[in-house]
């Protein structure tokens, strides 16, 4: 079977000179390769005609398919449209289904649409209008002498969202694609290099169609299987007797497999469990309450929380007793344990969970680093405290702590704990 | 004088297919732009020998200089020096200073030179040996046919060091470079396309050698100038008295310049306002509360917050009237309005934030529907309220949310409102 290459090209200045970060073309080459399409190149160009057509044409000698994101905004500093217009001998023209759609998008949000925008709806004549359901700029899909170019704008979540919904199925029916089956194990709690470790024998033995990557996150370990082959339920049957064989040895670090977030098995095991929670949040600042209450459908479960930076408000608003507070301190296990059953009888919720601790810079002490944080989960019958040494920086702190705090709640709810 | 181009190629399988993150390319980028060096491309390509000749011979064609990142650790089959000696037409030997430091450096360690790290003291025979203090393997420079070609390693330190402490000097001294300077306005509230309409006027009569661009990010957007010349002081006052003449047209918008982030800006504006703040969050679920703590120091001014999801929590914790979420639900003013007196009376703060809103995706209603949502800023002289339309989905919603609130108390500290 032959290989079916892509390019993905960034347009913009502002990557090229570095003014912001480009995440896009990461995670299209991921995306890619997971139907099975290998990468060949990456490319950015600026906001320059001469330098978009000759990418273009670079591109096109080498791959199958060409994928643009940028370039695309209402304003004048871009050209990618009129470029590929150029590039491929036509014209634009109002199409009338982008310009109902974002008519439709500015009416929604009660704005008149101008003419700047209104040019969005724009298209080149021989592209295919792609609808954008998260933004005004169009996505465009053109199939020029066999090779497939592809126009995204350079908004991530646009971008995304467009890929997800509407791209990657179509390369997968204009392409003949290799049967690619990938399984994600899915694990907290435990550092990369001790994973594999742990999993060396296993990783050694794997068979040569199947390959296994480490992928590491802040707090989390994703180990991605990816299986090549003819037979989609072979490949099935063979990666599923591989976690099966794997999982005895890190169970306690699993939280899910493939596409499941963190966030959302602890709010599917909340909701599953019919009962309240509530968070009390000293280092953490409300991110807890944050992560909690990102995931669609959480005030089922979710009744409230208190961020309780000043000690009298740990006092007046969670009852802890002004006594603990002058003994121990506010980061001690003492404290954390009053938080937790604080916020659980006040607000009247099954579950209290809470946080203290010095997410820094400042705030260390010799007997209490930066980095020194409690967490507990508190429920009618008992509360369990932890105490976290972490040695990052404040957004690590803050991140880690309430990542170590969801998964202890996850292993109550399962009674693990 | 002529424009000095640059192009920037990394070599690695692992960034094509999406494995890890290149955070090289931006930050040379910026290096290069810094010293007026113009990025004209970037590429990456994997490790695959006829990808990186191609890669080199379109680079030289195209741009004076020409720096390459990755592909020369000790487990790479250096395929990049190999292919380098094939592309410059000669061959490897042990460079006698880089096996000295490649020695010293194992031997301070503690550790045999292996043969593997032997080799890599072997460079191509026309390389200028750049010595890399943090690691192994040693930078590159060629001086090839009117080009300049430098390799390093793609560790991110050990390459921001050389660059740093020997490339940039060595560029500096072999080019000719223009002088640049960058000047950035940073506007939130207000769309890509309004701000294009209000600034069209100006747009259009900037002077050919001040470039405009615009960069979007959620709830916000940065309008950068890039001016070209020869005088520094001389660019600094244009770009200055532009930013003047159209300073009255947007300056409800503008919170900052440069590097100035917004969470930031806030954070100095209540730090000198020596004022204290809490925050009542109900849509918004702790987010409001995790922008003010995650920046360093906020526990001066922060004193804490409630999450308030239940009603019930809004009556007890922030003093809500049952009555006036009876008569006029929990998305009113009159709710905010009671929310953002309460918590400050409560926490005995200077200023008092509230959010109530429909964040989606459920939860709406023909009158108010998914994405309306209220803010508040109280102060022991008034209360402010502000309605939202928004349109997003959950995330996007919760994010402007917090992002048009702290914008209302960024007005508020500026006596603004």
């Amino acid at each position: 079977m032959k290989v079916v290459t892509a390019e993905v090209i960034t347009i913009g200045d502002e990557i090229l000179f570095g003014q912001i970060t480009d995440t896009n073309t990461q995670w299209m080459g991921v995306e890619l390769s997971l139907i099975g399409v290998k990468t060949i190149r990456k490319s950015s160009v600026g906001d320059v005609r001469e330098e978009i057509l000759r990418v273009l044409k670079e591109a096109q000698e080498r791959a199958d398919i060409v994928l643009i994101t940028g370039g695309l905004g209402p304003t004048k500093d871009d050209i990618t449209k009129h470029t590929l217009c150029e590039y491929f001998g036509t014209s634009l023209a109002i199409h009338p289904d982008a310009l109902e759609a974002v008519d439709t998008f500015f009416r929604k949000r009660g704005r008149e649409l101008s003419d700047i925008n209104r040019q969005q709806a724009a298209l080149p004549l021989n592209a295919t209008y792609i609808p954008n359901t998260r933004g005004t700029a169009p996505g465009m899909w053109f199939d020029h002498e066999g090779t497939v170019f592809v126009s995204l704008p350079g908004v991530p979540f646009e971008m995304k969202g467009l890929m997800t919904d509407e791209i990657l199925p179509r390369l997968k029916q204009r392409f003949t694609l290799p049967v690619i089956h990938h399984r994600v194990i899915r694990t907290v709690g435990i550092g990369e290099s001790f994973l594999a470790e742990k999993i060396a024998a296993w990783e050694d033995a794997l068979p040569p169609h199947i390959r296994l990557a480490y992928l590491p996150s802040m707090g989390m370990v994703k180990l991605r299987l990816t299986a090549t082959g003819t037979s989609l339920a072979a490949l099935k049957e063979e990666t599923e007797q591989l976690v099966q064989d794997i999982l005895p040895v890190i169970q306690p670090f699993v939280f899910g497999y493939d596409g499941e977030e963190f966030e959302e098995v602890i709010a599917a095991l909340l909701k599953a469990s019919g009962q309240t929670i509530s968070a009390a949040e000293s280092c953490t600042g409300g991110y807890v309450a944050h992560l909690l209450t990102k995931i669609p459908g959480s005030s089922a479960y979710f009744q409230g929380g208190v961020i309780s930076y000043a000690n009298e408000i740990k006092e007046q608003t969670l009852g802890v007793r002004p006594e603990t507070l002058a003994k121990y301190g506010a980061v001690s296990e003492e404290t954390i344990r009053e938080m937790a059953e604080g916020i659980r009888t006040r607000f009247h919720t099954w579950f209290g969970l809470a946080t203290s601790g010095i997410a820094g810079p400042d705030g260390g002490t010799p007997e209490k680093p930066v980095g020194t944080v409690w967490i507990a989960v508190s429920t009618p019958e008992r509360t369990l405290t932890r105490k976290l040494t972490l040695g990052g920086d404040r957004q690590q702190n803050i991140h880690l702590s309430a990542i170590y705090l969801l998964n202890l709640l996850r292993k109550v709810l399962l009674q693990e704990e």
